[in-house]
């Protein structure tokens, strides 16, 4: 099973300036975004040091978050910090209510390029001064949602379905305010991706069930539909399921590819603010395209069981690759943990997969990506 | 200066029922409602052993409440916990954006009664069966909103403008909830209160500043301004902010009187859900009225410098009056060190107001309230 060569498209200089850099030539090689690591590193340095130019608020989505434009036209998609890094998911919420954190975002990119496949979009970690880098620049709804708090914190809240509120407002401290940068991709406009809803997005209602919590064949029908039913997007939504199991990542509803690449191009991994909340608690079922298909791709075991014997575990290699981040340490250490501990319940999935199977060349597919 | 004598109403039988223990015939003598101890206590005791037969959610107000009627036609109104006693005002959150407390109903109850005011509704926890006792009574809109969280919780959250989504949701253990039962008045339709804005009322804006907290001469406005050019009003509206800076609530914004008992009785003391948020930060702002008009009724006096000099503390005697409640120990224990010292600074702020008085009659006056 060998993925169709992406199409090749001629971009315009403008386009190619941004999405270029994240996009790279590497593409057909990875089968997927982000360039070596030297470009990363260099457009992150570029991310966390140019002045902010102009702010705005972003459409879409149920929580407050800032388009940012550098001084040199680049964008960043800002996620302002709400809690402490130790702050689990509060008691009693769903995982469609759950806060989003900064961190998360951040993590997930690392944890994302270690596991090899570098479809999240580079995100690192910057402090603003919510008085000098933001509130000059906010205008309309935006800058009418700019006060300061009794203990003299400046805060805002925009306007959003979710937390935008006084009672839920972002306060810096006084004025200094983490947040992840996300490396902005072209718009839609630009650079058209097509939006895909996930066959396992759960129900998003505090009482329904999603089809597949109570089918145990669920995964036939997914095999036999468009586009799972061939090339390689069915072992994508298992490295997806691998990679939120790992961060307890369970608001997976949607996922996007780029149009001009085609269905047997690798889905972005985007939106990962709802990652990292919850240390203590593994929740099994964010697996549930690999139990239920029992299909992984050969390169993605390869690196978990690198990851698992080592020398260097799955958590050092976290705390490693997140060193340089301007907001280092970015995760409370539990939740370092939790990736060692989680790693070891993938493989055992795994594991249960392999053994009563025929021909392991079903369950470990070996198609290079 | 003596009070006039209340208005001699005769009542029906049905009003005199809830309405004649709560104002009692002490009411002449003691100026406000509540009878002796004993007639409050077997109230109490009522309101907490009674069978729930109806619950509906309480209009008005911006978070949830909910009608409580027992078995024999008595009400109650019902403020559910929503965090454990050691959680303080979240950090930037506005006195008007703070959650409402039950202990706090509860133990404000209690501190008026021993500040010898008697103005606050009888008012008692009890903890009850959210499966058992609420949602087999829940009706229409109420009945939609209960729902089991993911630790398999019992939650529901009403309708409301604040707080009353799945996020902010009322959860038991997994059932059982604690909360106030404030005995409930006689509507409006039977005893007609009068609803007064208070004169010291914050400006609940994040930015406007009300008159009072730039203007050190308001008082003598107020002075001229009936119902406080005469009569008890000002010496009540300062004993309401004796009892409001104890406990630290800052959300007084109106108050209400009995229409049949004239100006000259009591205002009741209504709503004490924000008190008792802030154990380490004493709001000076909210003894203004003692400040800046330098008046304070000599029992009320009296009563603080007894608590002052002991032999019982005033934590000590609210340690008493609470320990009977279902839900002991109602405060967190550095809300009553908080009292003791509060107790000290209002005592503090009277001297201030004595030292340069000409004569000290016109500064703690004797109206035998």
């Amino acid at each position: 099973m060998k993925p169709a060569q992406p199409t090749h498209v001629s971009y315009s200089a403008e386009k190619t300036r941004q999405f270029g850099i994240v996009f790279t030539t590497a593409y057909p090689r990875t089968g997927c975004m982000a360039a070596g690591t030297i470009h990363v590193n260099t457009l992150l340095h570029y991310v966390t040091t140019l002045p902010i130019a102009h702010i705005s608020q972003k459409e879409g989505g149920t929580q407050i978050k800032l388009t940012i434009e550098f001084s040199d036209g680049g964008r960043a998609l800002f996620k302002p910090m709400r809690h402490p890094r130790d702050q689990q998911t509060l008691k009693n919420q769903f995982y469609f209510t759950d806060f989003e954190r900064h961190n998360a975002e951040i993590a997930a990119f690392h944890l994302d390029r270690l596991l090899g496949f570098r479809r999240a979009v580079p995100t690192v970690g910057r402090t603003v001064n919510i008085t000098k880098d933001l509130f000059p620049l906010a205008k309309g709804d935006l800058l009418k949602t700019f006060f300061f708090s009794p203990e003299k914190n400046h805060c805002f809240h925009g306007k959003c379905s979710y937390y935008c509120d006084t009672a839920h407002a972002i306060c810096g401290s006084p004025d200094m305010l983490e947040g992840s940068f996300a490396v902005f991709l072209p718009g839609d406009a630009e650079v058209p991706r097509v939006h895909w809803r996930h066959p396992w997005r759960r129900s998003y209602s505090r009482r329904r069930k999603a089809e597949w919590e109570e089918d145990d064949e669920y995964c036939a029908s997914v095999k036999e539909t468009p586009p799972y039913n061939e090339g390689r997007r069915l072992l994508d939504v298992v490295d997806m399921a691998v990679l939120d199991f790992l961060m307890g990542n369970m608001d997976r509803h949607h996922y996007e590819t780029i149009e001009m690449f085609g269905n047997n191009s690798a889905p972005l991994h985007l939106d990962h603010g709802r990652g990292f909340g919850q240390a203590f608690l593994d929740e099994a079922s964010i697996l549930a395209p690999l139990y239920q298909c029992c299909v992984m791709r050969h390169s993605t075991l390869a690196t978990l069981l690198r990851f698992h014997t080592g020398p260097e575990r799955l958590s050092a290699a976290m705390v490693a690759s997140m060193a340089r981040d301007p907001l280092r340490p970015v995760l409370w250490p539990p939740h370092l943990h939790a990736l060692d501990r989680r790693l070891n319940t993938v493989l055992h999935v795994t594991r249960r997969c392999l053994h009563p199977a025929k021909d392991p060349n079903k369950v470990i597919i070996d198609d290079f990506h």
